[in-house]
């Protein structure tokens, strides 16, 4: 016997009211499953309502799986699997580190031991020269609505479409306008875009890593790039960096017995250490992968950054016949929170990339790609760049001024010509780093530590220091805390 | 000996034209590799202009490659790598089909295949039941118009930052709070964002499957979702849909013999089929999966798309011990251009997920996500689902009713309780649907392709039908064109 009233001041249907009171007894077993439910017309008559009301309900009843019976003849309660609610939540009935492949949990452990060495946002009062973002403070944010503002009436077409997986058309033929300045001659067919630059090497690495396959990496490298590498089944074959790049004489040697899937190098303010290669550097890097017919991955995620002015023209500006691809972001400078950064390869390379961009995400977001196409052929990307480049010269000035002042003896660092960071040699054993982040987290310094850029066991102990989020006078401060901290490490 | 002049009247600095000049004679052969360049004091004199231009134009070009001399003695030409123009393109040197993977040509060919199959955007006059995404008409842009500009106003932070690898916060709170109303009890923690639900199909793979290893997919099955679980290494085990769904004793058959990395399912609207399986089917799909400790992956990628009102619960509902591994997006019903997606699972596995986004693309646009969450808490997304389940639901009774009116003997279809898109069964072996095609190109109807949905080859000669961008006139012109067509092919 079902016993209940309906809410006639209620708001919600009288259909719906009997459909919820009828499962919540029935969650609560209140009422027990066999219990056969009153006809329609005798439960219509005993709350008052249509008999179609009572029917409606009864189907929604059923359709839920409350009902045992067959739409038409509803009759009986049965025994339905109830909702789970979040305070009857049970034990994982899968054990997910037993279900993930060897590949994922590798990333996995990566992940955390990454989270346990950059951890947490720096708390008030740390000075962080762990960050490569731009600095948000001299972001046009204000321009940008007002791009996006004028898309979204002209151009609706932007979000209610899927994008395309190579990319947005204008956006594309954008940044082959963009890639002429660096005097790298492309057309907008040799161009894609990625969700960001560290998609881009994702993608790179899916074409061309066999489960395997050697692929040679700068020592030290891109932290991120080392477990992607690793999950795509990369054997990751190390060149040590030196004060002008990569060692050609140890790339060429170590070529000459492996035949890698590409050499991934970031030569221009190389990340971690700043380096930037020289134009002779640059060409014979080309002519060695050139001559072994193996493609040359060129990173140029700060390509935009070369604010003291001497000029290096990018490797790709001299691939006459496809043996390098480029990729780029503009996320160091400019909205890293629209997710754009692309490639640049011949095109057979290009729509093989599109395809494996087409089956994992499809494309990338429209909106970011379209706002970004109008922010550089409106000319504003240009005038930002110009404008944020004296900032940061005066930053990284600042920063080599202070470090030659108060280092302790023995310390060392390269001297960038642009981007947002240098590499910080401190002598002693890579396995003291623990000891000497305490240090630093004792004087309230951020750093990203010099053992998460190794692929292998780090070789020397190092720091990497990025002027992008901080004055001047934080700059200076900071030095001064660091050198505190050093002294006490060097000293020891 | 150089010649030539400066543009005085010209904006550009003047050391920068000498430095365009000898570029330009070097690099025309005009001035030979070996020539010594004047002196600095030299070129002063004879251009009019101060040495320190000069010396400066000489820096550059040495940076530049132009020059052999190491810096302070500037002075003979070198034989520099000249930047490659688009008129002087070589061949490729490298054979990309021969560097990539096996896997990557897979997908390349995959591709290629649907390129030819789904094609170019139909021209005009062309009536399309092809497309799965939402009507542009319909979409609210104006009120995302405003959004994201108070979005940008208050929160300007979302285009300045990195997003982070689990997504944004405010909207996995707001997706948890939506999926509740789904009786989905799950908390932000349990959700992260994708790049779309293409995406999350990805990350579950590559976080579940290694080479060789089976996974259970539907026949037919999402299109899509093939040549991903193939990248990623799957041995794709099918099981046939039946009229109410997957068949669950060919499933439990195979269970017995294979253990597959997860099984595949979109109980919902499912794709291509448009059926909606039933609460006792979804309960029997997931106590088999639960009994096996197999992770049960639901892609519910139109579970907001009801608009024949009968309610069925997702089967992630009944989840109670963490079995199930939701897929969600809201881009078939708004704004697919923004690429917003998401899986709901236990943390464990979540946290898994977490880190390969992390060293994959690392995050979801932020201005996207941000915006979608202002959507959602807004009540703008629960509004506009009202509105547009009117017109959906008029447009799929439509084609219902002029199916019935005019197909020829033997065809079939399914009745869909919501969602766009409905299977069509034509009479005839699946090898005959390069000529059903023709015959439907004939009179101007583009559809999708049955065979594209297979993971093998067909087993009947299908289409699927979409209404999502047709409205009720050119769906009742479009199935009088279809009548017509098929009339002719299944009458010879």
């Amino acid at each position: 016997m079902l016993l209940f009233t309906l809410d006639a001041t209620s708001p919600v249907p009288r259909y719906r009211q009997i459909v919820e009171r009828i499962r919540e007894m029935a969650d609560a077993d209140r009422v027990e499953a066999g219990t056969r439910l009153p006809p329609t017309r005798v439960l219509a008559e005993r709350l008052g309502v249509n008999r179609a009301t009572v029917l409606r309900a009864y189907e929604e009843l059923w359709a839920l799986g409350y009902l045992e019976a067959r739409p038409g003849s509803y009759s009986t309660l049965r025994q339905r699997v109830r909702v789970a609610t979040a305070g009857e939540r049970m034990p994982d009935a899968l054990d997910w580190k037993e279900l993930a492949t060897p590949a994922a949990a590798q990333v996995h452990e990566a992940y955390r031991r990454f989270a346990a060495l950059t951890g947490e946002p720096p708390s008030p009062g740390v000075i962080n020269f762990g960050t490569l973002a731009g600095d948000r403070a001299l972001a046009p944010v204000d321009e940008l609505r007002r791009v996006v503002a004028r898309l979204l009436r002209e151009e609706p077409g932007v979000v209610v479409e899927y994008g395309a997986a190579q990319g947005h058309a204008g956006l594309r033929e954008a940044i082959a306008v963009r890639l002429r300045a660096h005097d790298i001659a492309i057309g907008a067919d040799e161009v894609m875009i990625t969700n960001g630059a560290q998609h881009a090497i994702e993608l790179v690495a899916k074409l061309l890593v066999a489960p395997g396959w050697p692929v040679v990496v700068e020592r030290p490298t891109y932290s991120a790039a080392v477990p992607l590498l690793r999950f795509a089944g990369a054997r990751l074959v190390e060149v040590p960096m030196r004060d002008d790049g990569m060692d050609l004489d140890a790339l060429a040697a170590r070529l000459g017995r492996v035949r890698p899937a590409f050499v991934y190098t970031m030569p221009t303010f190389h990340n971690p250490t700043g380096i930037t290669t020289s134009q002779a550097h640059r060409e014979r890097l080309l002519e060695i992968c050139h001559g072994k017919r193996i493609p040359l991955v060129e990173d140029s995620f700060e390509e935009e950054l070369k604010y003291f002015g001497r000029a290096v023209l990018p490797i790709k500006s001299m691939d006459r016949d496809g043996v390098v691809i480029y990729l780029g972001t503009l996320s160091k400078l400019v909205f890293p929170g629209l997710r754009v950064g692309w490639v640049a390869a011949p095109r057979k390379c290009i729509e093989r990339l599109v395809a494996l961009n087409r089956f994992a995400s499809l494309s990338t977001t429209t909106l970011g790609q379209a706002a970004l196409a109008r922010f550089l052929t409106e000319g504003r990307f240009e005038a930002h760049v110009r404008r944020v480049h004296a900032t940061y010269r005066k930053r990284m000035t600042v920063l080599l001024r202070r470090l030659r002042e108060t280092m302790p003896e023995g310390v060392s660092w390269t001297e960038p010509q642009g981007g947002y960071t240098l590499w910080l040699r401190v002598p002693g054993s890579p396995a003291h780093e623990p000891a000497l982040l305490e240090a630093l987290a004792a004087v309230k310094v951020a750093v990203a530590p010099g053992s998460i850029f190794f692929a292998s066991d780090p070789t020397e102990l190092g720091l990497r220091l990025s002027i992008s989020n901080l004055d001047e006078g934080a700059i200076a401060e900071g030095v001064a805390r660091l050198a505190r901290a050093l002294r006490r490490v060097v000293g020891r």
